[in-house]
């Protein structure tokens, strides 16, 4: 799984029927820096299906491949991303360095 | 997922029997550039199936890997990505940085 | 699935026995450069399994990752890459980047 | 597989149901430095599941995608990252470059 | 597949029981560089499962993904790369780049 921060959404009316009432949302993949042990934006964009009610900013939890279709409401469908989680926390060592805003 | 401009086409005769009939198109992946907030090519090519007649620089929503035979017309077949999707528009928090003509 | 470039093959005498008589090449994935809109490599060079015949030079198409399963001549093996077609042609917009000789 | 450093924890309280009970840890993969024959971060961040209780700092075996959910803690849920393993040593030729310590 | 190059190995005491008595080899894939026409590491470390006693500097090919989960000896493990064969010679068109001594 990656951590992503939530950026924003996508919309497709014309599309495989599987897909219909499937909200999509545009993450960015983080990666921890090395050096000032930060969370950073890998470089890329991947567009994953939410039933979370994740908002734009929040940091969530990303599962790819076959194994994003082992949520109820998303088996069986062409989707190869799925938001699994939203993040409260992300901690190195002893160390928080994300908290979510009023936990 | 990811978001691709369809770019052009491949043709191919000689082929495993199960590809007899699949348009394939091929797609560049994007991003959203972190600093211009624009959707940009990531350097790579992908060929998909298209069943939705997907048209040249439309953007399109990619499936890959076993997810991309989620499908009626790619399930059983030696396909690894597949167009589920023609995306109407695409946006960063409250803006707008994709809208297809007509929409 | 990738465009790629027929380089080579390899050889093992020493394998696990679903792998007899399997013809392995050695392909080099293409990418579409944005600049000259030409076809150019793009660094990787992968191992495929070919039933079609594909020769040294010839551009093929390859499938990979489980979707490689999905042919009568590879299904149950361990198998990550397949190729699934020799190319034709391929097309950016109205444009024939690549035609294959005598076609 | 890929070996990687455990570098800290993610906590999440709104989540798929199946993800109850998984602790989820930050790891890092690892390569060898091919002049300097040392293990250094490929500079990516992954999210493992961990129930073999690695310590931070530890050396972790990871296995990804489908695989990740061929343990008892991990079928059928929608995982894509799980550490199989605690290493004890890593060895190079002849040359130990990594010994856990107490071991 | 990739052609990949043993190193070394990785012992696990504590780890999944279904990885008990698997040997745990660490390869380094390798690409031909396209203007030397040589074999050279891609400057990744992969941890593969290995039943065919490949030894140290001896080129592998290796299989990732559900397919490494092909073979009787893997088949329902937590395995994401297992060595199917060792490599007697690599070929780029009429020449051979590699010949494995012996051979």
């Amino acid at each position: 799984m990656f951590i992503a921060r939530v950026r924003g959404n996508v919309v497709t009316t014309q599309k495989v029927p599987k897909m219909t009432g499937k909200k999509l949302l545009v993450v960015d993949p983080l990666r921890v820096n090395e050096k000032t042990r930060a969370l950073e934006p890998t470089g890329r964009s991947v567009i994953a299906v939410d039933f979370l009610d994740a908002g734009v900013d929040e940091l969530v939890l990303i599962t790819q491949g076959s194994s994003a279709r082992m949520t109820d409401a998303t088996s069986d469908s062409p989707v190869d991303c799925v938001i699994i989680g939203i993040i409260d926390s992300v901690s190195l060592s002893e160390a928080t360095i994300y908290g979510k805003s009023g936990k």
